[in-house]
């Protein structure tokens, strides 16, 4: 079975290492994990991003499932491109599966970086904007996703220490779709 | 043809109003909106946000294209439940279009935002994660997944003044898609 790694962390000083320790983990589990970055493109070439969404689209296809890193990056919600991906994925039909290093609620995340305040029973930015408050940690159409196309959202039970190396949630995911794999055998 | 409405709009304090300008709109050019708030939820159930995913996705089933709202939102990328949402359509083969009132460059919008230095020939903001410098307003991902399953991302030659309520660059996508209708048709 091949997985799609999909993460902030091909933004990593430390990118290439994290993608073999993930691939690693997943092989130790008879599994297939598929990293972005040992997709090889030209970054020098005047379309290199072209060819970067060309070689990872090919990649998810090639995919049976996804386990995204929707650890919270520059801002109270995910990665965008991983984002993307995991909603890819799920409109392709594949497996979906995701974690994050950070369990805070997504209201108390909005809440540490400016002021939420309530307003006609509303709760709201300074711009005024709804603050999604069911209790999740990021938005609802990622954590919806997860429960019906693959697994619910992994977290730890309180905010790893190194949010960007620690692979135990990562590892819980390449759990779940073993046990996924065998359910289907069974 | 059925085109489902993504975006922030829905967090609006006037989100039910930009909704009937957006179907609106849709309706002049002889299109069908889908607005995610056209959907009834019973907001006091305990399952409210799951009701409010399977309505948004049984929606984007039934619509033929996309027309997503990724202006930047509390933070330097788009939405995160639209980035989904528009994930999902293209998995799903429908025709995707994507607009932005903030034509910024994501590089800058990190600038702004925190300090982005350079180490090793990256550009990095304070946590050593890479900032993604390609020249597009955000994600290579949602730029080129636009450029190949629909149209390229439209923005204003300049930030429109009230960011949330301009519908230029949505009408613009709308005009894009009855073009591509025609285009089918001929």
């Amino acid at each position: 079975m091949k997985i799609y790694l999909a993460g902030p962390d091909v933004f990593l000083p430390d990118a290439i290492e994290i993608g073999r320790r993930k691939v690693e983990i997943c092989a130790r589990h008879g599994l297939t994990g598929l990293y972005p970055l040992d997709n090889v493109v030209d970054l020098s070439a005047s379309d290199a991003s072209l060819a970067i969404f060309k070689a990872n689209e090919a990649m998810m296809d090639a995919a049976d499932a996804i386990i995204a890193n929707l650890t919270p990056f520059r801002g109270p919600s995910a990665d965008a491109g991983t984002v993307y991906e995991l909603g890819y994925a799920a409109g392709r039909g594949k497996f979906c599966l995701a974690y994050s290093n950070d369990p805070t609620v997504y209201r108390d995340r909005v809440a540490r970086m400016c002021d939420v305040t309530t307003s006609d029973g509303r709760l709201i930015d300074p711009e005024g904007l709804t603050v999604e408050d069911f209790g999740w940690p990021d938005n609802l159409m990622m954590i919806h996703a997860l429960d019906l196309h693959g697994c619910p959202l992994v977290t730890p039970r309180q905010l790893s220490a190194d949010i960007w190396h620690d692979l135990t949630a990562f590892e819980a995911c390449v759990e779940l779709t073993v046990d996924h794999v065998k359910g289907k055998s069974s």
